[in-house]
């Protein structure tokens, strides 16, 4: 949705005060105009929901209601209500709820997938990133008592107590390295320099978790995508409503084209090579493997 | 093609002035040299290209006329076209033209396997980076609004207005850090840390998002060889022509040498399970169970 | 625990040295109340210690003995011991024996799951990745020797020794860039450029490491959960004893509820593909390829 | 080997001058003795090497010329040769000649698994690392002309000419950020937070290409190792021979114990789904399907 990035767009140049004065009208006349069409949206989902395929959401009031708790629906009311809050109650702290309207960037999640996904990933893998966040911290905090201890008579408005030392080592550990901080004793710069090249390895963590947590994900909908379309050709063919349905399957699943094609290869395959199997004279899959009195019809044939 | 690469290092030398005007003559000499050859390889390439294998192309006039829109040909056009358009239209703006040059440099993809998959993974992946961007762009947008209004006042020159904060906060979150803006305030610094921690985290995602691309890619393209083999040797052994075969689709597959053995490895053991599971009477495989009148003809021997 | 981070935020705090004057009694008394916490955790533990399913544990001496040598007890012992030494021979050397309080953050593993995976994968990935910290401190090292080369004569301060020099070398390799020294000839720009972008790659390798380390171990996991059901399913089917006891295994090997149902899935169409392949005449398992007598029992039937 | 550390260590300090001189006799008999030490080394497994299992180098003359043009053999003798040079011809260059000796470092490659495994992940990737450093070069390039257009009149000392602009966009692009050079006016900020961001993603493939490429390394040393213990366990049972040689290809393969006790179980899994497979009167392993004339032996006996 374009008005989204017009929102934002208009929340960064407003902050600039000349341009705010300057162009006043034009501003209000925007947030206003956005308000609105983004309460008609709200208005317009919360009538319809009832729609749903969703079961739960059926009952036309109990349903509204379920409907106004769901995230994407809070996100929905979040993009409005500073509007009206600062409407209704007057203008104080105008400013703070002006950035707050930066917040229906997180509006644009519906029309992405691919940012779905990644935020899938993120809050599947909270509990490891935290602690790798908690790890960083403990090396942030061991550098930051280190420095305190070797240098924190040398330069005591940097490093004079641990406090103050974070600040260093949030900034070495992270790679950030402003430069307005740096050690200057040798002690110091062999610390340090032990601390950067253990930060990279500590820093690389997050990079790790979240690799394995999107590689995990996409095979784990391939392996589902699997399960579902085995199930579809059980009896050994694939008919029309059959595709349909894999389709349906597939969108809300999310994988690409591409995969789903190499998955449907892969189980024909397997499948031909078990057809294959099928009895040459009775022409019965020999999976189910053919009752043995069958053999006998043959035999006797033969033994005639 | 190491014409390529002299371009580049002619463009990038020749921006310096005082040597563009000192051998003025040897730069324009050897831009004409380039173009030259450049424009010659266009004209055979679009002689030659209605014989390539691929149909499409095969037709002489419209074949050409697809060819030229062709992105492998579009490059070799824009290549060569500045040179002509600063000659014809006279040399305004001519050092614009002359670093379009530097286009040059994706010429090369032509030359080499390893960027090309590079290159499909990033344009795989595009969608995907797009996101881990657009989520990084809100956290760059969070970290400017914060500092906007915990250290806008202290320090107006650089984070007066969330544009101007901007500036900061994305070279913080990128890791670069060039320290030429810091925040002074214990609540800016305290902020900030918690931004750049944060960082580490988002930013890792385009590593995270690649790593998974690439892997998945391979996967694909093995598993895409794997299933020509196992259809090339479904007759239970493989012989020259089909060797060849598989060796083009190798080739044109673009995997190693090693990781196809490995693959030809695995489908001739899993082959061999099956062979050897052939009936050590009558040698008909038993993967297609053997028709059950054959037991009977072999029962009468042993009977007998 | 809350009480481990609070005791972190009190030495952060009282290492400011205004501070720790005003609360002092504040701070020692908190000191001894989570200290006294602490102990009675430690000789509560060491107390249920031989009630553990663990036998070797069970002994009433030798398995405390044995208790107090495990790393978890060693950690905790760490936390409490620094306030009893200095609290017996006296306060010299206090400030570094507060610090060693931070260590009580060590604590924090006990409670969290994927900290114990966290810490599980660097343990078993230490060794490459001390190789991918070699492998950079060389790089380090002969970008410290090149710098001292080139630009040891002019700037002597800086680069004057390899020993002055590393300091830049490892700001810069480990893409810190503090800035306090930078190359300042055409010739120490160049190679400090050519430096930086393989530090680029090498600095890489430790993500590399970590990303193959954890989707190692995650894989490895799956795959002993995997054996344990397949083992559980072995008679067919999955009673509730198999299943309580595939929950105990599986929180054992830690892998996430949705992992554990993907994997059942799994295995369950599998089990399905195979007992699909019973007799339907005498229902007995084609997979125990039914005994030959059989055949005839049904024949003999058919045959009248 | 402790001898080549305390080397690198020597090279290290005795650049310092001061140092150097007041010690120089330590110094230098340290070099004179690990150079013999060094020599004995080389000459010692130059004498032994027709030793080797290895069939080339089994001929007495031509098998130790040809071990000496072996990549190990060939860095043993860079890490003496400098000093021998030195000896002979003088000792003009003498610094560049003592620095080589840090080349020596490079011998612990011999003693260490997991530096030769990311040896061998970096030698097999170098063709996709290099592809990822020529996309990161063009971005730099685009970059340093970005800003030659934008700034080169504002700031003509650092982004004069492309040259000089590429020392910032490297340093920027590589996330260094040493912050010597900074854009000041508006145009240069805002192209230089788009490159930056851009650098991110593009900065992040050799992690990508690294950690792909030891995922696979990893895969494929496990599968070559499952491969040979189906082959080793092919009559289903496994004899101490068989073992024995498992554990030979094992630690050649170069694979964790943990690793392979896992792949053991898989092969024994999925051994014992197909040993258990035996007909139940015979004992024969249905596997091998058992001739179809044991049917009628057994057959008989149920008959009568």
């Amino acid at each position: 949705m374009l008005l989204v990035l017009l929102n934002v767009v208009a929340v960064v140049v407003e902050s600039e005060h000349q341009l705010y004065e300057a162009y006043q009208l034009y501003f209000d006349g925007f947030e206003i105009f956005s308000v609105a069409v983004f309460t008609l949206e709200y208005g317009l989902r919360l009538w319809v929901c009832v729609e749903s395929s969703d079961k739960a959401l059926q009952h036309s009031l109990r349903g509204r209601w379920r409907y106004v708790y769901s995230p994407m629906a809070l996100i929905d009311l979040l993009a409005i209500l500073p509007f009206y809050l600062s409407f209704f109650f007057g203008v104080s702290d105008w400013r703070v709820l002006r950035s707050l309207r930066l917040l229906r960037l997180l509006k644009l999640t519906r029309y992405s997938r691919s940012l779905a996904l990644l935020l899938t990933v993120i809050r599947q893998e909270a509990d490891t990133l935290i602690s790798a966040l908690l790890i960083l911290c403990t090396l942030i905090m061991l550098a930051a008592t280190g420095m305190y201890w070797l240098e924190g008579h040398v330069q005591p408005e940097a490093f004079g107590s641990i406090p103050r030392a974070l600040w260093w080592s949030t900034v070495s550990v992270a790679t950030v390295g402003y430069g307005d901080v740096t050690p200057i004793t040798q002690a110091g710069k062999l610390f340090s320099g032990i601390i950067i090249i253990l930060g990279i390895a500590i820093a690389a963590l997050p990079a790790a978790i979240l690799a394995s947590g999107i590689i995990n994900e996409l095979k784990r909908r391939r392996e589902s995508f699997r399960l579902e379309m085995v199930r579809a050709m059980e009896n050994g063919f694939l008919d029309f409503g059959g595709l349909r349905y894999l389709e349906k399957v597939r969108i809300h699943i999310g994988i690409s084209r591409a995969e789903a094609r190499l998955v449907f290869e892969e189980v024909k395959q397997e499948n031909r090579l078990q057809t294959q199997t099928r009895c040459p004279h009775c022409a019965h899959s020999l999976m189910i493997k053919h009752p043995p009195g069958h053999v006998h019809v043959h035999s006797v044939k033969l033994r005639d």
